[in-house]
């Protein structure tokens, strides 16, 4: 099977070649734009049991899980969550599991701001349970993948690898509850659009979705591995945390592009969101990404891909 | 596991209910307000392999089919096809299928008028595929399900039982084709928010949509069985072709309410459209819903129900 982009690429992009704010299927988002000047936001995510979250997680949290991914998308394009959409085919064993699954759903949209407002439920005990969420906010001025030059700096917000670490360790629970309850970055996504010339969420992993944003942008990037922000849980539990978090997927944090004259108001507004900003490097005129020490050694990372079990 | 409506109605009307454009999730769409007093039209579709459409079926027709059924929710609210989101997670032996399921996706987004915006891709080839579909249209003055009054005539379109036939008889051209390709009955759509008071997709059935319609008009209905309109396809293939027509599902035609006063209009609106529409009985104060024959004979339907395989 040819992997995700290069089926988006070849035989989806040609089918939204004539509407400009589907941004050619490269972004976190299509935009759709309404009379005053506003833009709807609006992203798609799918979720399928035993790719996206396990038969026996918990299915309060696999209901918290997809909507806060979901809103993720939202934040990376700077714009306010207002409504969402859930198609959700039930699959078996899910009938005892149904008012939990409510139950997170209704926990994350409260907790974010935003309301169901339509979708589609179905019987489907012959197969995997399967969720698509729609999740359409609103922007003035959202941020593409596409605005980045070089010679902007790099930042990512929060910490990177907690949650491919989470996965592998369940009973760790500052770990593991990053992997389950990923953090929309919302309140630092709405004060972006004026400070950031590009943002992507972390969901295939840094490099690969620093790698989006760079072909976006038409630029390289050169990273500083050292410079990445690693929790300490996630130094404790692996010798190599910093290598992995080039490649370790569903951490849901922000990597944004901003010019150098913009950082101190950029780290003002992170302050402001009381979101952890952390600068890890910068867009290139070349158009290849690398990724360094600090003594300038160039860093492989651990393995390639991201990490669906 | 409880029905799809028990479920919708129980679990997840109460995280639509600050959102009035949800209408409570009951309608064919969701209305989301835009500045211009356009309303945003989204409706939510999924189709799951084995229950909505079959392994075997040419990919090429999968692709039409499930635009083709998703574009009918708008054409039930009156709204102009805009545009249109994928999530799709393509399972087992999709390889080759990929490139005639777009083109499918292709030629009818081509016929309908709308365009790709957005979605996302999932390799899913542990599991059956799945696809959600997410259509936005635009309406200045949409028709929900809950405006019909005891009195309004009620009408459809098109012919009834040929697509639940067509399934049964996948040789037979004309009611496999039925079956695959579902009239989206957009151009009549359009013309009805000045005629029609209430307005269905019929997919579910007959006699189930036009529960849903009632119920939300807060009416009953009478229809007579007699007066619905069969092909003759349909009439040659089974014997009791009219009782089958009363819970035969997929045939996305719609289902109409309006005045008697408007009945010449709405005819009119018909022939502008070409569309056949046929006059099939009326709402009623009582909160039944009762089938009769010409002789005022009550009928009962075939069997319960709506007819995936």
């Amino acid at each position: 099977m040819p992997d995700e982009f290069q089926i988006i690429k070849s035989l989806f992009a040609p089918l939204s070649k004539n509407f400009k704010g589907a941004l050619e299927l490269k972004d976190d988002a299509a935009l759709i734009e309404t009379a005053n000047k506003q833009n709807l936001v609006v992203s798609n995510d799918g979720f399928v049991e035993g790719i996206h979250f396990r038969y026996n997680d918990d299915p309060k949290s696999i209901g918290e899980k997809i909507l806060r991914a979901s809103i993720s998308d939202l934040a990376a394009m700077g714009a306010a969550p207002k409504c969402w959409f859930l198609t959700a085919a039930f699959g078996k064993g899910w009938k005892q599991k149904l008012k939990p699954f409510a139950k997170g759903c209704l926990k994350a949209q409260k907790q974010f701001g935003l309301h169901l407002a339509g979708g589609d439920s179905i019987n489907s005990t012959k197969t995997p349970s399967f969720f698509s969420l729609t999740v359409i906010g609103t922007a003035k001025n959202p941020i593409k993948r596409s605005g980045g030059k070089a010679g902007d700096r790099l930042y990512v917000s929060g910490t990177l690898g907690d949650a491919a670490l989470g996965l592998l360790n369940p009973n760790h629970k500052f770990l593991a509850n990053r992997y389950l309850y990923p953090e929309p970055r919302l309140a630092l996504g709405l004060l972006l659009p004026k400070l950031a010339t590009a943002a992507i969420d972390l969901s295939d992993g840094l490099l690969a979705d620093l790698n989006h944003l760079c072909k976006a942008s038409n630029c390289g990037a050169q990273i500083n591995v050292d410079a990445l922000p690693i929790s300490p849980a996630a130094i404790d539990m692996h010798k190599q945390a910093r290598k992995l978090a080039l490649n370790a997927g569903d951490d849901y944090e922000l990597l944004i592009a901003a010019p150098p004259k913009l950082e101190k108001s950029l780290f003002l507004a992170a302050e402001r969101a009381k979101t952890p900003l952390t600068h890890i490097g910068m867009l290139t005129r070349s158009k290849k990404i690398i990724a360094i020490d600090d003594r300038g050694k160039q860093v492989k990372p651990l393995r390639e891909g991201f990490n669906h079990f």
